[in-house]
């Protein structure tokens, strides 16, 4: 085993091709072991196993510095850089994080889970080095359809003037996470077809030098492109062609499917999962709407909001993949509005961070009427990178846009038909991240009536406000306080962007405490609204939520412990006040 | 005069060319009229007059759309509309904005101010028609420096695979405010030096139809250009190479200072502004430094942040223009920061909305001690487009970063020095928006001790938290309530992202009322957490602040009496409470 003898990147330098290309196999087996155990990125990192070996033969890490874009794509470098143990040995598994980070080894620079920011981070590497009086190679990985995102172009529109060291490696693997979308990707396809001779291409024309490697996973060749690119003193993109999935055959034969996996997939067939929840049946809902109007907006995550290959295509031209570029989306979705069309834009929470100022300027102050599905929002066990408890500061406190929080299936669904319907305000739903739940009864309500809260049932002393997926732990807390005797008011406020006066203010004649529960961080929140507008008051205000900071792979339920989330803590507290 | 006949764009058919050419004078005069009345933008449209004017002569608008990016060119395009009133008549000037508004005419199709979104926005309205089954042409005009923001790059990435008409107007006139910046503009200028001719384009490596305009200021062969791709059925750039500030001797000369103009410039000779204010006293400290790892940052608004050209040409390689990219610009002084150089990023607060992603994850989640300096903001009688009011709720709701609020001279280069020096958080600094204040007192508090408020008057009752530039205000307050008899407490709380427990518990001994005043709306901001914290104690609390809204040039003195911000109307609701 090769493997075994691999403890640094100095170890990597002492191996012939041979021996470099049974690494390669040996290390297909550690990802798919991981992935297996813990799940991950799988078809990323497969398909990047050469290029890290020969990056890594050619090159001096940490001196020189190697960032990998996304960082879904590190795992070979993670096992070349002394981290194997988290590859090989299950109980391991969980030390070593899916994504870079300084804190695990030299060899990461930045902690890094969200697309298209290598290329502006390297620059800034290189800068650094270069006022430093330092020398160095400053080596940015980018692909696997990060090419799309606008930082990645504001980053090579600069790198392309740094007038000094900096090796982009374009790693095509002709993928995003499902198929690449945008004109860039033609231009890739044109290189690769005429093996990088082409004359129309957009590194050049952008100032880069540029080589390509049309087998990007043969080990001695990207060894040679490697090796002349070194120490170079220019801007200079080395374009890859590998193979996504590579050495796992349903891994290269369904490539978005195997782009990331759920622990145990080599045991069993990937299905879909027949269950319902939200996104089911909003699809479900555009399907039967027939309506050459709407269109579906993704961008670059079909998969994670529900949207499968067959959905895709039974809209046609009705479904649109911007690529991975959130701005844009929120953009191309205004656009679409004011054109009378009715867009549907599927994002997750964390990622709709990119798209902050086309939410205020594109869409907010423009009163576009689209819609926007937030997906995954609240509080997880997620990585740092990739929590999804900031969408409710990021949207909340943008003007007109109205932000609805449904809590069960026929808010839900009565919601959206009403957003996509209406023609006057930008509307966001946050789609339930619990398991779906149905009431069975159907929802009227007219939400063109904007930030009317819901009274679910009336009490006394104590009212809870149950924003959305924290709904139904502000039943249990009703429930728990009934224990002491405790008859508390039940709210579901519905609207996450507005104050319902009628209703707070009726709180005060036969209420003591108001509590809000809010599955995000509390700071910019919807609570602290509460919290103000009672400031002056004599009720007093209890606000339940996460803190401010980032938490990684955290579980669930320490986090609730830690924020005072469980029934009883908030019971406990409430109970306190009165 | 030609203009007296010109009320809508079809009265613009019936000229010939030397009319038309009469026109573009008249419309000069007009713009230079309107400029020297109210302010606004100056070369940029004295540069695509006669685009316009092609521009309406070829295309039918409003069935045709044409869609300005940052819309601050549009002044012509106004005129041609129907609004040439806003710029003959001084009485009328104030009717009309600077920018494309939807409620003005029927010729305008979005409200935009911020760059590069124009593609994004015709892309959407394009796929809405085709929807829609329609026929028009959509036509977006971007250029002025717009080209480098990454929203831009990810519309034309887009809409190059639209497979429909949409035609780019990409208006080249060597210039973003300040001087261009990047790859992108290098290829520009290949192509202009080539007479559009060079395989090497970035257009067509996305895959765009081209043409190429030389003299963009010649009416007649850019209406031979349109003429050509007008009703085209593929994505199609006509690339226009135009003189900025054309017709206007100063502005031809001295582009960057007459990108935008103050009333009553004709009159009188541009000075740079002798006095001292919070950036003159920044960029003294940064020369007096002569630290060769200090290294300036301006995402192509150096002179809106006081970075003069002397400035710049003193730092040279210290100082980096990024272009219009203030997404890179964050992630770049990221970069900077981790590899040990000190990077000072200038931006205003309006625009460093477009950044969230990167504050959040390339900066905040990688601790990287970087500082922005955000300037502007504050509440003010901007264009809708322009408001300065978000940046608390955007900032301080993103975990590790330190957002810090002088209120002083003192204070400010305290703290800038501070964060300058120190490795271990991101800091941000707002610059005060009032003028510049000094108490004569040397500032030696450490800042690396977080949120400490400074209690600057002990008093009984009330306690007034004047955060920043509101912190004159507090003050004033402070003496109004004096003539109540009531001695309040007054702090400067100097951090904007943290609680002083210590202070604020104080307070409860013998407080009844604290009361906030931040410059900036009041959702998401400073006050509300306050309010939470205080939510569950006998204390009320009072926040003021801006209403969560676009105002459009609405005088600041109406917005301070409207949300309650006089320090009567202050002290009138503080009392109410006592």
């Amino acid at each position: 085993m090769v493997l075994e003898k691999i403890n640094s990147p100095k170890d990597v330098k002492s191996l012939n091709i041979d021996e470099m290309n049974i690494l390669a196999q040996e290390i297909r087996n550690a990802i798919l072991n991981r992935v297996n155990t813990v799940g991950g990125h799988l078809g990323p990192d497969l398909g990047i196993v050469e290029a890290t070996i020969a990056l890594h033969y050619v090159f001096n890490s940490p001196e020189d510095k190697i960032i990998f874009d996304v960082s879904h794509q590190c795992y070979p470098h993670k096992i070349l850089t002394g981290r194997k143990r988290g590859f090989l040995d299950p109980l391991n598994n969980y030390d070593i994080s899916g994504y870079s980070n300084p804190k695990e080894s030299e060899h990461d620079h930045f902690v890094i889970g969200h697309t298209s920011t290598s290329v502006s981070l390297a620059t800034g590497l290189a800068k650094a080095r270069d006022l430093n009086g330092e020398k160095s190679n400053i080596v940015a990985i980018i692909g696997d359809g990060s090419l799309s995102g606008g930082e990645a172009f504001e980053g090579f529109n600069n790198a392309a003037v740094l007038n000094s060291n900096i090796i982009i490696i374009v790693n095509d693997n002709e993928m995003s996470i499902a198929q690449n979308q945008g004109g860039l990707y033609k231009n890739l396809e044109t290189l690769r077809k005429t093996n990088g001779k082409s004359e129309n291409n957009v590194f050049t024309a952008l100032g880069f030098e540029y080589r390509y490697v049309d087998d990007g996973n043969n080990v001695e060749d990207l060894i040679n492109a490697f090796k002349q690119v070194k120490d170079t003193d220019r801007p200079t993109v080395v374009h890859i062609h590998t193979l996504k999935g590579k050495g796992y055959k349903p891994a290269e034969e369904n490539k978005e499917a195997y782009h990331w996996q759920l622990p145990g997939f080599l045991d069993k067939k990937i299905s879909g999962g027949s269950c319902e929840d939200y996104f089911s049946i909003t699809t479900d809902y555009i399907l039967n709407k027939h309506d050459k109007k709407l269109i579906a907006i993704s961008p670059a995550t079909p998969g994670a909001t529900g949207l499968s290959t067959e959905f895709r295509a039974a809209l046609g031209k009705n479904y649109t993949d911007v690529g991975i570029a959130e701005g844009h989306a929120v953009a191309y979705a205004s656009g679409l509005a004011t054109g009378s069309a009715k867009p549907v834009l599927f994002v997750l929470s964390s990622f709709l961070q990119r798209a902050y100022d086309q939410l205020s300027q594109d869409l907010a102050l423009n009163n576009s009427p689209a819609t926007i599905l937030v997906g995954w929002g609240g509080i997880s066990g997620a990585d740092m990178t990739h929590l999804q408890t900031f969408d409710i500061p990021l949207i909340s406190n943008i003007p007109n846009i109205v932000y609805l929080a449904p809590t069960c299936k026929e808010e839900y669904l009565r919601m959206l038909d009403w957003s996509i319907e209406q023609d006057k305000f930008p509307v966001a739903i946050r789609v339930p991240s619990n398991e779906l739940i149905s009431t069975g009864i159907e929802d009227k309500t007219d939400y063109s009536v904007l930030n009317k809260y819901k009274i679910e049932e009336q009490g006394e002393k104590v009212a809870i406000i149950g924003l959305g997926s924290f709904f139904p732990l502000a039943k249990e807390v009703k429930n728990e306080l009934k224990k002491s005797g405790i008859n508390a008011t039940l709210i579901n406020p519905r609207f996450i962007t507005g104050i319902d006066r009628k209703v707070l203010d009726g709180l005060k004649a036969n209420h003591k405490v108001v509590v809000t529960l809010e599955d995000g961080i509390l700071d910019g929140g919807f609570g602290e609204k509460i919290a103000r507008y009672f400031g002056s008051s004599d009720i007093k205000v209890l606000n339940f939520g996460g803190d401010k900071e980032f938490t990684d792979r955290i579980p669930v339920e320490k986090l609730y412990e830690k924020y005072r989330l469980t029934k009883e803590q908030i019971a406990d507290d409430i109970k306190k006040l009165l």
